[in-house]
């Protein structure tokens, strides 16, 4: 299935996607049921969200929100392709030794068309491209080949980075939190609908020039390696999402960044595509 | 007001403190409310949660709950207090040149007198008093003279930290977020009851040996600097938590860590007192 938020005639409700079509859920779901609720009963509710039949919209016809905008984890992972964690360790970040994972505060969280905001104060924003996982069952310390079990679905996520404030600070947490700086969706594929989640074609356009293509199959650390070591720390929780890390390509190293203006396309075969102009802060 | 959660004959809730006197505010606030959305809507809802009347439990027949499970946001700010960020930099970790935030995953928030696990992987695990500020008002871009109209209230943090896992990651994310390495309390008093959450003596013990002793008087960025500065980047709401840093007397420059067995009491003037047990990893 290929589960989305969107907003029809001013009301968000969740939906199945079925070709160019949108079903709406709320009658199996429940009027303003929550994406990550719903992730949690996914095995239960499953049978009646697969048979639900409408009312139905064009795809074209509706706005497409952020899936999981309630989500109470939003991790991402740094430097976990080869050639990236060159590039930013030219950039001055060394290369780290063990997985070295990342805060994006959930408030960063946006839509797949909405706007990336150039604030005043963020001199150099960035794009990345990342496999986003979202964590399907209560766990913890699942092993990396139990992994799989307890993932719910992909989706795609622009891990957008002020990359003048990740060198201010080296936790992260601020460069990569402000507000509009988490576009995901356009929806999420559950599990059962990706044959290989290792193994995924990543592009990442800005203006039409491509600027990161890479498949999801070199990670330093694979998506099945990411849950077994957070889970030996923390609960993982049903929309929890992980941001699996961006292969080279980025804008730092040559000192492009993004500017009003700008239009950035992020697409990951078979997961759909985010699409978000930036814009200057108001 | 001192407003908590309780659990008393298997139902947790939403009290009301006055004296040793637990006061149920269900009926103001609804049954199965959040003090998160309490929090959100507290300037309506004031009057009539100051004259509730009850019912009333002895404040040591019931529970205490941590008062913010389901917090959005756990930020805490690094190196925050001089003596502090001393201790910090002889044990390998730089003095920042700005404010360093780093992130509590909210799955590590746990209640007042809830045991702190010493899990088998965490070798160096430690604590650090902390005067928690919750903010009370969705809002960006605060200047810090107006810092204080956006905070709910404050109540005691325990910033318990893996030091090891610090070690190995700069992002401090891991080492920060073990599950239970976030008590919080016991209550939140707010605003209007403190005079000067700037002027406020904390306390900490292990085993009835004080360990830090020092007022929040002194910190590098003090609260009002912290929000103007975090506000900036991201969008703040009611129930996000800031643990506003710790001054010196950590146990890791004399690798006093805690051990199973251990009982850590932290109390800061007028806010109460988190008195938690260390056990080992089932």
């Amino acid at each position: 299935m290929k589960l989305l938020r969107f907003t029809e005639a001013g009301r968000t409700r969740i939906g199945r996607l079925s070709g160019d079509t949108v079903i709406d859920l709320s009658e199996v779901a429940g009027v303003g049921a929550s994406m990550r609720q719903l992730i949690a009963d996914l095995a239960v509710l499953r049978p009646a969200l697969e048979a639900a039949t409408g009312p139905a919209f064009a795809l074209s016809s509706v706005r497409i929100e952020a899936p999981l905008p309630d989500a109470r984890k939003f991790l991402g992972i740094g430097m976990n392709y080869a050639k990236h964690a060159e590039e930013a360790r030219q950039a001055g970040i060394p290369i780290p030794t063990s997985q070295l994972w990342f805060n994006k505060q959930v408030t960063c969280i946006t839509g797949p068309n909405d706007p990336v905001v150039k604030w005043a104060v963020a001199e150099a924003v960035d794009y990345e491209i990342e496999l986003g996982v979202v964590i399907g069952q209560r766990c913890r310390n699942v092993p990396a080949a139990k992994a799989r079990e307890v993932v719910a679905g992909y989706m795609v996520v622009n891990d957008v980075s002020a990359r003048d404030w990740l060198k201010r600070s080296p936790t992260f947490t601020l460069g990569k939190s402000f507000d509009s700086f988490g576009p995901s969706g356009p929806w999420i594929t559950t599990d059962d609908e990706v044959a290989d989640p290792l193994d995924l074609p990543m592009k990442l356009w800005v203006n039409g020039e491509l600027r990161q293509d890479h498949p999801t199959n070199d990670m330093i650390y694979d998506i099945w390696a990411q849950i077994e070591y957070l889970s030996q720390v923390m609960t993982l929780e049903p929309g929890d999402i992980l941001a699996t890390g961006t292969p080279s390509g980025i804008g730092a190293p040559t000192g492009r960044f993004l500017k009003p203006g700008d239009v950035v396309r992020a697409e990951i075969a078979g997961l759909g595509a985010l699409e978000n102009p930036v814009i200057a802060e108001a």
